[in-house]
């Protein structure tokens, strides 16, 4: 049914309509004042008026900076997990399992379908940052709002540890895991990096020839670590997260190591994703991740995956986790589209 | 299964972690030079170096600066579609259709599950342009991608006829095609001002209680003309429409006539969708409508409704239309989403 037209005219249409040639290889975007989004919950606008737009984070270079700096990231948000897990009654306990160092997370109440059931959870932290207790974050906020059982993998990080090792603990985790839970009835998912090493985890597993998830869940996820894409530069300023110039490229290439950034392995974006599980992504209209995410659902789209896209008005970079500590319905939404998704896929 | 969390901190959480209360009604975007974006294929990078960033069209005050306003939008729009009727082999006929003026076209071959079934075009321009055989344009590219058969509704417009009149015209050719079509087997479709008409139409339809369509497609609709849905600001200067304010503020208004902008008939996202037929909605990340339409994906979500949000890297408003006349792969992909879309669920 699909075809290919013959390309007759260099006439640019849109609602414009009047638009003639005229090469431009980039365009200009003024300064301007952005106020609240208008589309948003009164409750989600507070936060969004609250926010700090620097990380406060100077670019590292040597194994000891990219250490301080993973302290001055990771030890907030350990406090908020640490806080939250405690408040909602959600319990965790370390071990090594497979070898590797993960966090078992259990809900207050474990709902009836994921009684005997774990997900698999995968931190963010643009790959260096993000691991220990700071990793129970997005845990905690899905194990409570599934009602679910997680199992968090507390993966190498560089500068000790570059890629593939993240990749290496996920696999290991997960194979450790299939000898006891059928893998149809069990999700990977993260955001950010986390989604990144979602997908690509999945890549590897697909190459193994090992049983493949039930489902996925990569929120924001970072899948082109080698091209900029658009939303890095259209919506900067919009997005805590700053800039990927500095500390974001720079930890990508201490990630990556010797590996060109274009492995699909380090950029799913480019992955043969045929036979991909179902897959739900999230971003925001101020996520600087935004083309990430869209790419990577089209490139999905494209090999036939059943993938969802979400995206949510105003919010920036992984916006949506902020429902562990603040009380906002856009965090319910999205916690209500991931049980219904789950819910539909892992059986 | 969802449950509401009690705010215990006002600590912004996302990758960055570390951010403080400190109260801002607005964040400020610096001026920035923004290249071809880096994740779209080689030939819709062509198409996006060769925008003119610019309507091109004076705001107009007067009944006779509109409709010269209108043939300055429209002459080049009827051209380009004439052209691709042409070189297409499409066929299109004017007729009076339940009193209304209508297009009805049809593709050089339609497809079986197409032989006995319409469906319904509602055109887009800012509600006041667009009409005529500028109608065509998308009323051809989906006959041709779909072979498909369209009938276009050349519904009257403002500033003779504001709303509702377009409302009631797109309503009586429903309700003259119900006599001879299932519902369910029937799509309404439109891109702009005709995706606001779509949904605008279905809410009608729905309060008349008449049958519905099947399936909708809204195309980067305009869903909320009270309001200046965030993305009109955070990416202006990427998208040839230009901007809000001006010609298109006052295209609204015009419209609207004495018609309060929140009434939902006006501005869909306020609606009551509930019981909405599945609803398919297409953007892309340079596109001024992208909050409108992610907002009322997620009213259309919140209602239970089956509706997918497919997002193009890069696109600007309306873009993948330009597969009428360019030769680019996401325009292909936009219409396999719609040719499966409609498959799935027009039956």
């Amino acid at each position: 049914m699909m075809k290919r037209y013959v390309t007759k005219t260099v006439t640019t249409l849109s609602l414009a309509g009047l638009m003639t040639a005229s090469a431009v290889a980039s365009v200009t975007m003024e300064k301007r004042q952005v106020p609240t989004p208008a589309g948003v919950s009164s409750s989600f606008a507070a936060i969004v008026d609250q926010k700090v737009y620097s990380m406060g984070i100077p670019t590292p270079s040597t194994t000891e900076e990219w250490l301080t700096a993973r302290e001055m990231f990771d030890a907030p948000q350990a406090k908020v997990a640490i806080e939250a897990a405690e408040r909602l009654g959600v319990n965790y306990e370390r071990k090594s399992f497979a070898g590797v160092d993960t966090y078992f997370v259990t809900p207050k109440n474990v709902d009836s379908q994921y009684q005997d059931r774990w997900l698999v959870h995968i931190h963010g932290g643009a790959f260096v940052f993000g691991g220990d207790d700071a990793a129970l974050r997005e845990a905690i906020w899905m194990a409570d709002g599934l009602n679910a059982k997680v199992i968090s993998v507390n993966y190498r990080q560089p500068p000790e540890h570059p890629f593939p090792a993240a990749i290496d603990d996920a696999v290991a985790v997960w194979k450790e895991l299939m000898k006891t839970q059928p893998a149809e009835k069990t999700a990977i998912f993260g955001t950010s990096a986390g989604g990144n090493l979602t997908l690509a985890t999945t890549l590897k597993l697909k190459e193994l020839e090992l049983p493949l998830p039930g489902a996925l869940f990569a929120g924001t996820p970072a899948t082109d670590l080698k091209e900029t894409s658009d939303s890095w530069i259209t919506l900067q300023g919009l997005d805590p997260l700053g800039s990927r110039d500095g500390l974001i490229e720079a930890a990508f290439d201490v990630y990556a190591g010797e590996t060109p950034l274009d492995n699909p392995l380090l950029s799913p974006v480019y992955g043969d994703v045929h036979d991909f599980p179902p897959t739900i992504l999230i971003s925001g209209t101020r996520d600087l991740l935004l083309s990430d995410t869209v790419r990577m659902h089209r490139t999905l789209r494209a090999n036939n995956v059943d993938a969802e896209l979400h995206i949510y008005d105003g919010q920036s970079h992984g916006d949506y986790i902020q429902g562990l500590i603040h009380d906002f319905p856009e965090s319910d939404d999205a916690m209500a589209e991931l049980s219904r998704f789950f819910e539909n896929h892992l059986k």
